[in-house]
């Protein structure tokens, strides 16, 4: 069996170069599953629990379509108010884990808390995948992310990738950028000032000599770029800000596209609408720059692999 | 492959004689699988999903019976509170049908809006089925009233139908009536005067030559039916005036029943409840006149054909 | 076919010792399918509803856990908000049940009602399993707490069991007690005076000659005991002496369970949690005295009994 046979997925931390090498060439080939519309019985008689203590449409959906298409079935619940998981005489995360292993062969979990994939994998037998914990962590983002530049792009190395929105608080962004710090990429972290990443991060990058910089104004930097992932601004993690914040929030339009790379992507962990409306312009969706619906499709080989990858049927 | 092979169901309107007699033919044979409670793997490996934007039982059950039985699996929400799809900062549906398309192999939407599943088919790849979008169309309901209609009495043509009730703003019965259009019975149409259909579906009528009339008391007409069709009245339809309209709403007796043919059946698309109690009464239920549960029946058949033929797997 | 074969189980009442050690036996068998993490086809193409009218984390998932690993398919809904069964136009239970009886091989019903079940059971065709109604009973749950028991202690008979908390309002333990009643244990039943069994259980009791004892203060008895069952407090059930009774309410710590016998065993139904914390402290978790969580585990098996046994593939 596999490295990741029994190991839980809670962050993007502390893979290595060759273990997310591994992740993507097995979604590379589950790709081949989808693009058939068809499914593998790999799992088949296993047992997927989805536990959405945040409601969601894409990660709940995309991590549901992969079990499928390994074979495997799937329970749970799609928001607290669904489960005996919220109110004041709800039971403690621990036990609603405690009690959920008892029922699936592998746990996707998805809450408003930092540190509560973590906890869930201490007592779960089951393998825990995290599908966002607070403002921490949401690792098969961040891999269905590295995954679309590398299908998209050939290669994870040698490009300019701009990162571009609420790095503070976006998890996703947070996967994604420990992901990138296993390859040799140079990093351009555009942002309003209040929304960089934390030093932690940059820590991180300076230590294992990924070259990065920081920059406002996504207009000036656009030229440099081979991929340009931007996110929606975190209304929880803007707290009071947000209002003003939205306000000067980078928004992508295709005169500003225009001024990058002929081959020039977009990526965007969707959805991209916020009360100012689109964050990509609808017009940029026709274009060749536009894969952010691709990354969807990623998205479901990504789980795919992770979800046989920790179940050991493959690796 | 057949001509449903890949193609979208979202009105009656252009189906064809030709067409609705393929449907109902492969519902009746379908309806052999249910019979034996047992299941087909003719869809086996693939996806449908339930995008219910509206929450409702029947419908939504009703297509993941039918895909469960034809050995396919299912994933969904069941109210836009439990998705991404809601709120200020809600994605475009277009954006939601462009994800989903990535996860499954065909999708049922059921929404609000009047258009809704024609904007999503024309993003998505995959078929789309009409569940329903705001006072437009039903597809799948007027099917299986069809199809009730033919399997009880064995023809669609030289009958004479009562179409009863709210007829302006329930789609079911906009559903219904384009498939009628297509056979040679004829139609009653009983409501209240501001509840008919409107003008565009009587030109219909006459251009394709379908006898029927107009009338207000369902007492009246009843002895003329061979069919006694009646639905609820739609609340978001009626507006202010629901209230007044409630009051002198159609209601179903067995008394009235027994003023009609001995062989009159009763349809109705259920729920039949509302705040007046039933809308037909309980005594019907046990009598031959009801035939209400059988079309729930029909309703699974009617929509594993449509399932099947849309993934060009019959037909 | 066995016994059980179309048969509904609303109830423990009526179940003989015969007819729980053949549920017994059974469980017993599925469990190894459990613990190898595969599922079987017993129940292949065939179509579970769970139709959740209270919301349920553990009884939900556990009846889907369990169709699953028997090769069914499971729809229906996890609360009333998210289908047509809430609101003043809400149809009727029955219309409800006639309707979803098309769609569905088994059903499992949960309904704030008492004589929900039953009147399900009176108008489906399909077998009914109550999955709780009102204060009234909670088979499956009765029986897997039976199960454990027996599986933990090799015996249902000669045993000292304590029934910890509100007898009164807990449809578990009114399923176990009538569970146990034919058996050869003794029953101490520890609660508030306000919380005891009503008189029409103690007189089954007396009637089938099993030994019990009331008490209060599970202090006082602990010693006596080989298992300790204890339940939260029904808030419903308590009404406005809710607050007035939790805080006497019996709590279960490890310094309790130490003056009792080494080999006892705490069970509990979960969740443990009410606004003064745990109901058990969590320093019992680690301890053999600990086994509600592999009672989580016994009433998967339980239940892959009953939809088995029920549906005629066993027994």
């Amino acid at each position: 069996m596999g490295r990741f046979a029994g190991k839980d997925i809670l962050s993007t931390e502390n893979l290595t170069r060759d273990e997310i090498e591994e992740i993507l060439e097995e979604a590379r080939w589950m790709l081949g599953v989808i693009e058939r519309r068809t499914s593998l019985s790999l799992l088949a008689g296993k047992v997927l629990a989805t536990l959405f203590f945040q409601s969601s449409t894409r990660t709940r959906l995309s991590f549901e379509s992969a079990m499928q298409r390994l074979g495997g079935s799937v329970l749970g619940f799609a928001s607290a108010e669904s489960s005996r998981a919220s109110g004041p005489r709800a039971e403690t995360l621990e036990d609603t884990i405690r009690t959920v292993d008892q029922y699936a062969d592998t746990i996707v979990l998805r809450h408003p808390e930092t540190g509560a994939a973590r906890r869930a994998a201490d007592v779960a037998e089951a393998p825990v995948l995290n599908g966002g914990d607070g403002t921490n962590q949401h690792p098969s983002q961040g891999l269905l992310d590295t995954y679309t530049v590398w299908h998209e792009k050939g290669t994870l190395d040698g490009l300019t990738i701009g990162m571009v929105g609420d790095l503070r608080s976006t998890r996703g962004m947070h996967s994604l950028v420990h992901c990138l710090s296993n390859f040799r990429s140079r990093l351009v972290l555009v942002s309003p000032p209040e929304l960089r990443f934390d030093d932690a991060v940059k820590q991180v990058l300076k230590s294992k000599g990924v070259e990065f910089s920081e920059a406002t104004d996504v207009e000036a930097v656009v030229k440099e770029l081979d991929v340009l992932y931007v996110t929606r601004l975190n209304k929880e993690g803007a707290g009071a800000t947000y209002e003003a914040l939205l306000k000067t929030y980078p928004r992508i339009t295709l005169d500003l596209l225009k001024k990058g790379k002929g081959n020039l992507i977009v990526m965007h962990d969707l959805p991209r609408t916020d009360e100012l409306g689109l964050q990509i312009a609808a017009e940029v969706d026709a274009t060749p720059y536009a894969r952010y619906f691709q990354e969807m499709k990623y998205g479901v080989a990504v789980r795919m692999a992770l979800l046989a990858l920790t179940q050991g049927v493959v690796g």
